[in-house]
Parts: structure tokens; C-alpha cells; sequence
């Protein structure tokens, strides 16, 4: 089964696809940029276009995209929202059955505590996904929330082995896509 | 010139097309209503495809989509912000060139007062698009967008004729439109 974890954001957009069966391996991850110098309607559409390409390139099974309820401002909560919306719409549109999980049952399930910080998020997730290499922030929260959809309640996350696996794939576009630094 | 209004939001997107030369009538006007029961990425989908098709039948050669800066809580800006999104890409996809007002703006423009409630928003507009008849509240508001683009600053709102115009079309697409009722 491979997930497609989604953390919306609209300067940062992570994603990562996770492998899980007797163990969990990261296929491929990265972080959407579409430039915050562009027009708005601009970068809605790189982000649709750059998740759309994701989900046609890693083929996964399921998609889980994080919920969102705290923002700067009234003003940053509408520019995530329309972020999200548009990722949404692409895994729809890709016809991806689709879940989503809170920040805090992310937390919960991969570091153990509902208010981790992100570095401790990123920790857990290069311990859980052997051989996945230090990724960048937003991606390891997107592998976060993947292995949270994956194991949440079913207590599985203490199982996963620890057996170094194979490079990821890099997604191999370039401009709006950050390739993880190899482990 | 045509016109497309977009008054964003999720449970009730207003739209209207106004056609603005010598004086302005309102060609077609609606209101997008996804369905509160369906799951969120249909009713985005929804969204999306309903203002496509708005663009694909009238033609619009501009679009003007209402700013938000306000909502009851993080949750529901957050709503607004995604369906927001999807009404943005769908224009940009449509190749339409895009511009935002603020609530602000249209109500100084078309009421004469930024604080104007919207049963008088709707009032201003009917007097200003004879013939157009009672609309609903979002698809009035999406007309007021539209002639607040069309004529802000160039005080040009007080040479609008009155002269009644033919009816405006139906849409005609059942569902998620509302027919406007004939004035």
C-alpha cells in the first residue's frame, strides 16, 4: 500500500509517498515551491499542477492530507485554505481516496506527543523510515502524516523494522521540486 | 467588455456576468451551491467545475473575485479560503485576466457606504442593472463585485442609464445553479 502524505501550505507544500506493509520505506518525497513572487492564481495552479504530476509519477494507493485550525492571521488562514483547496482538488481529481488527519494526532502518533516540535517530527520520521536521509521540514511532516494515516491506532508504529532501505526516487523535476540530500 | 463577479464561499458561491459599455445590464447571474452533506474535495470539485462552466458558456473577458479578511472562526476562514482556491484556479485555467476588490470597495462603490449591508447592496444593484430583476443575495453581491471592477474611480456609476434591459439569460444547468427569478 503506498500513501501520499500532504502538508498543505501555500510558500511550502510538503509531500511524501510511503511504502507500508511488514515495514514502512519512503518511495519519494519533496516540497512544493511556486515562488511567493508570483500572482496568486499563479501559484494555486504550480501547486494543483505539482501534486497532480506527484500522483501520476508514485502512483499511490491513498492520500492524507493534514487539517489545519491555527493561523497568524485571519489573512494567512484564507491563503492556506486556498493552498489546500487546490491540493485537494488535485487528489480528487486523481481520484485518490482521501483522508485527513488533525496536527496533533500526527504528533501523537509518530513522536508520542500531540505538541512536538517539528525537528522532533523530522527525528521520528528519518528513525521510522530507514534510509530516508535528512529531509526537508515540510516533507518529513508530509511522511509524518502519511505513517500517521498508516499505523494511527493500530499501534503498529512500534514494529516497523529498522532495516536500512534502498535510496529513495527522487521525483526528478526541477525548479518547483527540492530533492532530498541522499542519506 | 463582460464581467464575471465571484463572490467566494463554500455553501454558496454568487457569480455574475455583466456586460459594461455605454451603460451596464447583467447578462447571466447564479449562485454555485456544492451540497453541505457532500465531502469536502467533491464540493471543491464542484466549485470548480460549476465556475468553469459559467466561464465556458458567457464568455466573461475579465473576472473579479471578492478579497475576504474575516470569518467567524480559524475553521471557517480556512473553508473559505479553500473554496476560494478552486474558483481562482478555475479562472486562471480558463485563461481570464483576474482581479481582486475588497468587500470594502464594492460597498463604497455601489452603495456609496463600505459598511453597507447586503440587502442594500442588492437594492443598489437592482436599480443599477434594470431589468435584472430580484437576485439572491449572493449572486446581487457578485454583481456588485463585477460593476465595482468595471467602474471604481472613475465615477462613471452615476451615468449608468436606467433604461431597461432584456431579460437576462438562465443559465440553465440544474442543481448546483439558481435560476434567478424573472424581474
Amino acid at each position: 500500500m503506498r500513501i501520499l502524505g500532504v502538508d498543505p501550505g501555500s510558500r511550502a507544500a510538503g509531500w511524501a509517498v510511503v511504502e507500508v506493509g511488514a515495514r514502512a520505506t519512503l518511495v519519494a518525497a519533496g516540497v512544493l515551491r511556486p515562488g511567493a513572487g508570483r500572482p496568486l492564481h499563479e501559484r494555486l495552479g504550480l501547486l494543483y499542477d505539482g501534486l497532480s504530476c506527484v500522483v501520476a509519477r508514485e502512483r499511490p494507493d491513498e492520500a492524507v492530507v493534514e487539517r489545519v485550525f491555527a493561523g497568524v492571521n485571519a489573512q494567512s488562514l484564507i491563503t492556506l485554505g486556498e493552498a489546500r483547496g487546490v491540493l485537494l482538488l488535485a487528489l480528487a481529481r486523481a481520484g485518490l481516496p482521501l483522508h485527513e488527519v488533525t496536527p496533533a494526532e500526527v504528533k501523537r502518533t509518530v513522536a508520542g506527543n500531540g505538541a512536538a516540535e517539528k525537528e522532533q517530527v523530522r527525528r521520528m520520521v528519518q528513525s521510522l523510515l530507514p534510509g530516508s536521509g535528512r529531509l526537508a521540514l515540510d516533507a518529513a511532516d508530509a511522511a509524518a502524516i502519511a505513517l500517521c494515516h498508516a499505523f494511527a491506532g493500530a499501534g503498529r508504529l512500534a514494529r516497523l523494522a529498522a532495516t536500512p532501505a534502498g535510496p529513495a526516487r527522487s521525483p526528478g523535476v526541477a525548479g518547483s521540486w527540492r530533492r532530498r540530500p541522499s542519506g
